[in-house]
């Protein structure tokens, strides 16, 4: 559904934020999941393809699918919040419609709506193979925005 | 809401074939994920603490926590799966209502409703901090059930 | 999942808090839907059949259950709110597991987890005909909890 | 999220089958629902104000929300089942983005990704005040497409 949003960040230094947070989620780095794309109301997350992320068919396993859904969704959710506050994932739900089966895949976060309290959010996953790119996982996020939270909890 | 659901597996060897599925998903070994209880309509999953698995305050990365609570649910599921049939997710919600802190996590999946195509299961996940039980997670998971897929796909 | 849980209301006025604003709800009373239990953390509210409330198939239309379903983990949320709060629906997924045949239906909703801004809640919805109980529906919420907000919103 | 996406129905007479399915689904005229557009992949719904049709404060109590979300995001995806089949809802997450406020709603649902046995749909419910539009509510949501099942079941 084609529409245009745009979203006005809170805080100028939103993107040097999510990096910083981003870097200091263990997980992220264990994955071998990389940050691509910040901007307002936007994350992308980039997961290449190793055995050890897999299920018994060589896919991505869906917890990898998950991981980098629900962490991309909240950056893109981070991106709004006030300089004061941090976002918490609530709850995420993650349909998956195609097996996780490329050389890597590509998690893109977007705000469907930010809150002062709660916001929600979308993350399409792609899983890009031979250069093509084909949907894989769509994931639909709450957040909670906390004053004093300084990142994006995932 | 306490229910007593007592569910008649339709093939002698789930626990092999749960067993068995369980050892060839990469990503289980690369988190650190055991198997610890196989029943009828249940399995749980534990994953003890490592600093790979941590967000930025040193919890349980909720993408661990997902992991897990979709693969606990999933492997319910395929308990009560025909021989010759598998189980495969077609979406799970996951609400996190606590930080995963604790020297452990166990994944308790359940399922609600077994079906012929379709089954719904949910896991509950629990963090185990000296010794002491806290809800961290639930997830309520819908699986395909699908002839000639001999196992859990993740 | 057996599970003993015992909630302390902030309110000793919870149920009359409950039953008042039940009965300002005009599409429960359109629908013909009965509060019948309330409890801390539980709520029960039965629908008896009529025939403006059926799909093609002579059964309860999904949106009905999806009603009863939503008010009733709301209500159960609600019986824990402050006595100068109230709760709203940030979200909820209902799982439609068989048919809503019967003379009525019951949803049974229960907290799951209480909180001081976010609470997780969870309803079962039985249908009963020739006074057999069969699962129908299950239903997972997040309530968000807000001072000055003074009941449940569906 | 712009995404353009073409969908091939593999019934010529899908636009028929949607009219008369709605039609035979007691609840749509009971909440005062109209099918207002059906297209290959596409079907919006409209539902006026009405008293009946409230929460406590006079806005669209979420049961309508998620009632006319459910219907329009499974006809989505009845628009494309093969002449023999229909579609079923297994379940949905909603997530109520600010109150349903207006004099009608418009549930707009598209089909995400159409499936052989598992079609997932997406409604987008706008509320529509003084002629501008607001969106109220999102839902995410998974069909079983099943052979001799001739409409979809709400």
């Amino acid at each position: 559904m084609a529409e245009t949003l745009t979203f006005q960040p809170a805080d100028d230094h939103f993107a040097e934020r999510v990096w910083e947070s981003f870097n200091r989620q263990g997980i992220m780095h264990f994955l071998g999941a990389r940050l691509v794309h910040v901007a307002p109301g936007e994350c992308d997350i980039e997961l290449p393809f190793k055995p050890e992320l897999t299920q018994q068919h060589g896919f991505f396993h869906g917890g990898a699918i998950g991981a980098i859904a629900d962490s991309a969704a909240g950056y893109a959710g981070y991106t709004l919040a006030p300089a004061d506050s941090g976002v918490l994932t609530i709850e995420y739900k993650l349909n998956i419609v195609a097996p996780g089966d490329g050389e890597k895949l590509i998690a893109r976060g977007r705000v469907i709506k930010p809150g002062r309290s709660v916001s929600v959010t979308e993350a399409r996953v792609i899983a890009i193979k031979n250069g093509r790119e084909k949907l894989c996982a769509i994931c639909l996020q709450s957040l909670a925005v906390r004053q004093g939270l300084p990142e994006f909890l995932g």
